[in-house]
């Protein structure tokens, strides 16, 4: 028995929209986040990690999307709907690399912005101009640029694809997804420069899957 | 014909190291960090990301470890000997997650940490004090916490494995050694709570493969 463990606006939709393409039976569990924005406890007493998402199988504890995303399709996605086959070499190959750039490059400088932000908020009034000095810093050394490189590339590469790995949907695109809207809430994608995320976005939200998926989970806004 | 870029200190540190266990023929250039740490642009007119590792594939460019990784052992693995089989279900599971939490969950707070230190090093005197006061709370909210929990995550892994496949050395390791290697600069890990980590880094520094791509690429130092 498959049991999902989903923290509200987190990665763990990935999941929950995975489940739902594959039409499979799991249980699910909400959790809502703090004030401060984290996860609360009572997800620590699933997994002592406490991170979304958590799948549980049988009693075990799986952790990590990428992982938990190649479990779901080795194991119930018989047909390879969700994953081009290993001789399917180009759309492989798009497959395994956005699976990790996802969570390897894109991520973290999403992050970081936001964990900033979350300080800044909070700082005591007297420090905050030497804080905003420093979050500014961050931004100019490590975070702007990796964020409108990875747009370039996704823009780039979905100019040439319908879809991440090429012309079919797969779990790449529910990796990328999350990806896209965290850039999303900072960066606005509606100026034309990004027109091709954009189409790809709405093509997402229209599966009938990601539309139970927010039903069942709640809409994503970052 | 193979040719990877090599960033001293780098993540392509793994890429260097698994060709030398797959024994095959590649070219190799190596590229010094600059001083502000970052990678020369030299890198960037092999591919204008510049991240290192980049690998050559007949003049295509392959980016991130994590897919380099899949790639070189989907086509010079045949024996797999370096990832488990489909149907060695455990082996597998903890090669799939291992090789994803590297970069995902692990590597993030490191990169953090390291960007913090030189910006802090680079801060002018009179507001030093409140870049430091953000930089505690950043290590408090985000860095410490996680980098502690990974830790033991790893120790508790390899208590009960030899290697983090299981009983067989994988490209998982070669994943792993760069995020123990990361950790290990500022979290010193002789301690004793870590000595299954620290056996399991003289394993890996014992192997031939290992020896011959410090012997090309430079011994890493972070």
């Amino acid at each position: 028995m498959l049991h999902l463990h989903h923290l509200e606006n987190s990665r763990s939709f990935r999941i929950l929209w995975l489940l739902e393409e594959l039409k499979i039976d799991y249980e699910l569990t909400r959790y809502k986040r703090t004030k401060a924005y984290l996860a609360p406890d009572s997800l620590k007493k699933v997994h002592p990690l406490g991170h979304a998402p958590i799948l549980e199988v049988d009693g075990r504890c799986l952790l990590e999307s990428g992982f938990i995303i190649e479990y779901l399709l080795k194991h119930y996605d018989e047909q390879q709907r969700f994953k081009p086959a290993d001789n399917d070499e180009l759309a492989w190959e798009y497959y395994t690399f956005w699976l990790h750039y996802s969570e390897a490059k894109a991520m973290p400088p999403l992050v970081v912005r936001l964990v900033f932000n979350k300080i800044v908020d909070r700082t005591p009034f007297l420090i905050k101009p030497a804080v905003k000095f420093m979050r500014r810093r961050v931004e100019k050394s490590y975070i702007a640029d990796n964020i409108l490189a990875m747009l370039a590339l996704m823009e780039q590469h979905l100019a040439d694809n319908l879809w991440f790995a090429g012309e079919s949907f797969s779990a790449a695109d529910i990796q990328m997804y999350f990806v896209a809207v965290a850039a999303k809430s900072r960066t606005p994608l509606g100026s034309g420069d990004y027109i091709n995320v954009m189409n790809w976005l709405k093509r997402c939200q229209q599966r009938t899957a990601f539309k139970r998926a927010e039903k069942k989970g709640g809409h994503i806004t970052l």
